[in-house]
């Protein structure tokens, strides 16, 4: 039985949310257990629709205190000891969830689950991953989304470390493409520090390293794992839904221009939402916070009962892949190939 | 009369594209004169179509060189003084044309147009800019777009000047709204770099500096020029560049499955092409090498003889509009308002 534990709370809408998205998943797979943490009475509120089946793999922990969206990682570090976000991230500690999910602030959750649970050896710095679509039918992974806003070349290789660990578990590729990302493909292109962490994976048997990628290789496939610094990431990944959204908003405004697009746009309404399905988010959704001595994974805060309910299931495949241990696998490989050398 | 000097034997297709462009250029803009700048025969070739009304405002300056896509722009400054591109230049530095456009190598562009014609008074380094369409109707400046990978928190004051200049001349508003592109909007968030870049915008008066923007902003038209390194920018342009097109390979997918969808997409076609032609990034081709003593307007390497057009109509926008004596003048401010305030 995969455990999990909700960050119940959380995200902008809360127990509307994730207990119904919570009870979604419960109903698909039979092999899981959620631990929803939170007001017991909120939550208990949004209980009523639970089947008899799915009870008895349901529990409530219940917490005084909420993070709030804005709140600053350290004010909640001090003083959110009792709250939803903390509380499930210490069931993970204490071995009594096997993963957690939150779609509360990023900030504060990344802060809080290296607090609580540490990083693993090798790692300086967890990272946070998320899948993106690409052109050939399958996702690209791209990280640091944020975490980091300034690395060192040692970082950018630890990062690639971690992606390709989770590509190769979770998407089921043996030896996952791992490319850094930068502003041209040739090796004297961008700055000394994509430069040298580029030689540092070079150097590395044992990643698939395929050399430099620009932004739309992300989109193209080019690559299992797009790695850059968190504030490139983090521009890239919002640029990415900015482009989205106005296409998706110029779609719409064509085809409600008068009357005669009206009819066309009903007439083309399974191939328009076939369209929406193939790019859909939500699909997407659960960023992952890697490096961590435990499993945490991010939803987006706007996420609706089927985006959060993705973000579980990427715990669960996580939780049955064992990453977090692959991870530490890796690295040990990677710290004894460098002995060898030195 | 406009004088506009085009590196005739530039980008992917040369003459085939460049000589019909400025054809159609000088077609419909009577005030125009073009200097084609390259090799006389090849040019010639293309000349045929030429009608008698546009012939005494063309000219050709042969040329015996061409600076490569790929040549290093060291190579090109050194071996390369009769190439098409730096001739091009030159016309511009001796005041025989207004401005110049090349669809050449970005690298060589930047080194041969700093070298040959110099920054202006003030700036630093010059940056690459251009416009973007916005979810508003209108467009986005951003730069810069990967001419400086490393900037310092003073060269992203300039680019928020200079940006501002081409903003207030090309888009025809007064005061322009400028956005520092970051993580997030909070003034903790982000780099040194860009904080300290916030604090010099918010201290110059004359900047209409709304703050930190992320990156769908850009898209959503909240500001009129975002402002970011290099690095940022160029991977913000390309991936923006990979969304769109997977959403294009997705809506043609989803639009040719079988032999329903392809009628559907019969019927739909209208629309789809009035879609096509809002977000034709063809539409915004030609950014500005900003912050030199003259004009020098870069093509997309791939453009198409429409791409062409519009990049050498955005030289005579800006010779029009004599954008580089406003940065001059732009700048002269700011440095009084310092010694002012100093």
């Amino acid at each position: 039985m995969t455990r999990i534990a909700l960050d119940a709370m959380s995200g902008d809408f809360g127990p509307t949310v994730t207990v119904p998205a919570a009870l979604h998943v419960l109903s698909e797979n039979d092999q899981v257990h959620l631990i929803l943490v939170g007001d017991e009475a909120a939550l208990t509120e949004h209980l009523s629709q639970a089947s008899a089946a799915i009870k008895p793999r349901l529990s409530i922990r219940h917490t005084s205190q909420v993070v709030a969206m804005d709140e600053l990682p350290s004010h909640a570090l001090r003083n959110k000891k009792d709250s939803s976000m903390r509380v499930a991230i210490n069931l993970v500690k204490e071995k009594e969830a096997d993963a957690c999910v939150s779609a509360g602030n990023t900030g504060a959750l990344m802060a809080t689950a290296r607090y609580v649970l540490k990083t693993l050896p090798g790692i300086d710095r967890p990272a946070i991953i998320t899948a993106l679509p690409n052109m050939r039918n399958s996702y690209t992974y791209m990280l640091d989304l944020g975490a980091n806003v300034e690395v060192s070349p040692e970082h950018l290789f630890q990062f690639a470390v971690m992606g390709g660990v989770l590509a190769s578990a979770v998407k089921n590729v043996s030896t996952p493409r791992v490319g850094l990302l930068n502003v041209g493909e040739e090796e004297i292109k961008g700055n000394d520090c994509v430069r040298d962490a580029a030689r540092l994976l070079t150097a590395a048997d044992s990643i698939n390293y395929i050399g430099f990628v620009e932004g739309d290789d992300i989109y193209k496939g080019t690559v299992d794992v797009v790695v850059c610094d968190g504030f490139v990431g983090n521009v890239a990944l919002k640029t990415s839904e900015g482009v989205a959204k106005m296409i998706s908003h110029y779609v719409k405004e064509s085809f409600t221009q008068n009357i005669l697009t009206r009819i066309v746009a009903f007439i083309a309404l399974p191939i328009l939402n076939h369209l929406r399905r193939r790019i859909d988010p939500r699909r997407y959704n659960g960023a992952s916070l890697l490096g961590l001595r435990g499993i945490v994974i991010k939803s987006h805060g706007g996420a609706d009962q089927l985006a959060f309910a993705n973000a579980i299931k990427e715990a669960i495949r996580e939780v049955e892949q064992n990453v977090p241990a692959r991870i530490a696998d890796q690295l040990d490989t990677f710290l004894n190939e460098k002995r060898q050398v030195g």
